[in-house]
């Protein structure tokens, strides 16, 4: 079939890059710091698979069609939950999603036509783009520093582009860890409100946070429901099981809802029973901790090994969430350092792919919460030593 | 939020009318035929709640993310089984998907253009209607009779109209449990292997036959990879669980897998591992048997109640699926039916919305796998006082 027999959203779009590249990085003996995946030794597979037999001894209806917005005490819990990021919010306000991933697609799907702008952070999470590039949204950017993205280019942006949503990952963000400040959380409310924009507040990470003091979210200080947060479960619980939130106006809520009947009618029941029954049990917070814990060891650990490179690679230091970025000196190719990295079996993503126009080639974002500590060792002296030829 | 600030494709749709109107339906004492689902007494909870503590003790893996084509065993599984249906077929082809339907929004987002039309059967599935939409799709439709679409018909809209997909739900069609006949079928995949028109063949009922002779997929008569398969373990073992599949060529399935990961990523692992391990421990060959025999009874049930309605209502006598479909004189208004049905406590699906361009107010859904066959006696003898009052 010829590539002009498909639709216009999706011809010439290869995937998802990082998916496809990290096949490569799924060989056995590959040292992979290039995922985004969170250790299996966290994972509570005995308590939820009991909770699932359970469950499913009990209620047979959780096998029976859901409906589109979600397991009702899932969203109570949800609305209640958020309250300790400041978020005053009610189930009706709710909707669980596949993975907060979905959160993203549905508000494409709701709220932009083609050609309509995004306004992005630069770099920002690739999955992200990908979704947005579906919808034929085009891109504006704006820069950040070591305290999120920059509000007066923001708010330019937003004057002159007039874009349709703004895309944030505010909290440890993925790629570059770094965390919007206390100050312009505020501020960024403010501005979307007095432009009216609806802003997607995308946390997947905030609540695997090492160090340094817990932030409220953006949506806390939402005026007009401009915010839309989006969160999720994966990163604290399972990813493979598949639930995400978003907490929206019951007007924006109603067009996502429209836009999920048609395509997974809802989230899978017994992931979201599960999920439902692992908190209100009181086990999610134990078990966060413990998996903190290892997460701050294994970011430490990674840290500590940034040492073996050269001091003209600028490092993020985030306090949270699943990765650390790196800009090496402007005449470096990340492309070229991954290929030969992977010839030394270690791997990690280049930076290029969090950008919206492509470029930067001399950035790269390191996973630190999949590999075990011995292999973060043994694979960030690997690294270290690949790096060191490749620049010479 | 004004309704011009949402995109396009949403703008003033007002969700899938059956699952609103399913709302109103669902109050404890309303005996209901409106819905499509499964009856909850068919549903084997404690073996697949045995089977996902078991899998979950077993293998932690499941928990993490899994790849965007579905479970590799599960997707083995599944090219063997749909050789049943003269399907020739490897995992390669096979897609796994959040319910069937996410496969018909993966078509229609891989393959739709605004404008580009649509064949299809009038009536057909609500939601493929509403899904096709969303992706500003145009409809042109195509009549039916007792052996499924009318193919001259059918051959003169694709050669006028030249649609860029044909949609069929050829085997216990929703919302008329018409089936496509065995000479159709093969003339179909000629026709639209002729014409080169991607034919997508919708099939979560095929495997519920009650009587009469099982029939090859339109699938098994496909020339050169026109036809996409569509299946779904919704019907036949939780619809809860979200598992369905898509069969197609490796380009077409590129395209949809590009489509899956930018909205789910992928299916439940959890839900995948459990619907895969009940099928290879031989579990739904006998659950199916078991299931069959309850919808056999049921339909039986409710096909001799239709004798108490008059003798100028054309009913369709399907042979397996979940639906009955009723005509009454042209002068009967169902949606008034509807009402005057709901305060005798007994409800249906009023035809019209199945009906791409609206219209046809005097035919009628009936559902019998839902209710018990005690509520369809007694819902049956209801609908019948309600008629016949109505018909005064």
């Amino acid at each position: 079939m010829e590539e002009s027999r498909f639709a216009k959203r999706l011809q010439n779009m290869g995937g998802n890059a990082i998916r496809e590249l990290l096949k490569v990085t799924q060989q056995p003996d590959v040292i992979s710091f290039a995922g985004g995946n969170p250790a299996p030794d966290t994972f509570p597979a005995k308590q939820l698979g009991e909770i699932a037999q359970e469950v499913l001894a009990g209620d047979r209806n959780i096998l029976q069609y859901g409906t589109t917005e979600g397991y009702a005490p899932l969203k109570e819990f949800i609305a209640g939950w958020v309250g300790d990021i400041g978020i005053k919010t009610s189930a009706a306000n709710v909707l669980i999603t596949s993975g907060s991933q979905q959160g993203i697609d549905l508000l494409g799907k709701a709220m932009l036509n083609p050609g309509d702008k995004v306004a992005l952070e630069d770099p920002t999470y690739l999955a992200a783009l990908q979704i947005f590039r579906t919808y034929q949204g085009a891109f504006v950017t704006v820069p950040s520093d070591a305290d999120g993205v920059l509000l007066e280019e923001l708010e330019e942006v937003i004057a002159r582009e007039k874009p349709v949503l703004v895309y944030l990952v505010p909290t440890f963000q993925n790629p570059t860890g770094i965390t919007l400040n206390l100050e312009r959380r505020k501020k960024l409310a403010e501005m979307v409100a007095r432009y009216s924009v609806v802003t997607i507040e995308d946390d997947p990470y905030g609540r695997l946070r090492y160090s340094g003091e817990a932030l409220p979210a953006i949506k806390s200080f939402d005026q007009n429901g401009e915010v839309v947060y989006l969160g999720s479960f994966s990163k604290l619980i399972s990813p493979g099981l598949r639930v995400g939130f978003a907490i929206a106006t019951p007007e924006i809520l109603q067009k996502m809802v429209i836009g999920k009947q048609s395509t997974d009618v809802h989230t899978s029941n017994l992931s979201q029973v599960m999920i439902y029954e692992f908190c209100k049990r009181g086990l999610l917070e134990p078990h966060l901790e413990e998996s903190k814990a290892k997460y701050a060891r294994k970011l430490a650990l990674m840290t500590e090994k940034l040492s073996l490179f050269p001091d003209n690679i600028k490092w993020t230091s985030p306090e949270g969430g699943l990765f650390i970025w790196g800009e090496l000196p402007e005449t470096m190719d990340a492309t070229k350092l991954f290929a030969a990295a992977l010839e030394e079996k270690v791997a990690f993503v280049p930076g290029t792919s969090f950008y919206a126009g492509g470029g930067h080639l001399n950035t790269i974002r390191l996973n630190f919460s999949n590999a075990s500590e011995e292999m973060i060792r043994e694979g960030m002296h690997r690294l270290a030593r690949v790096y060191a030829k490749f620049a010479e």
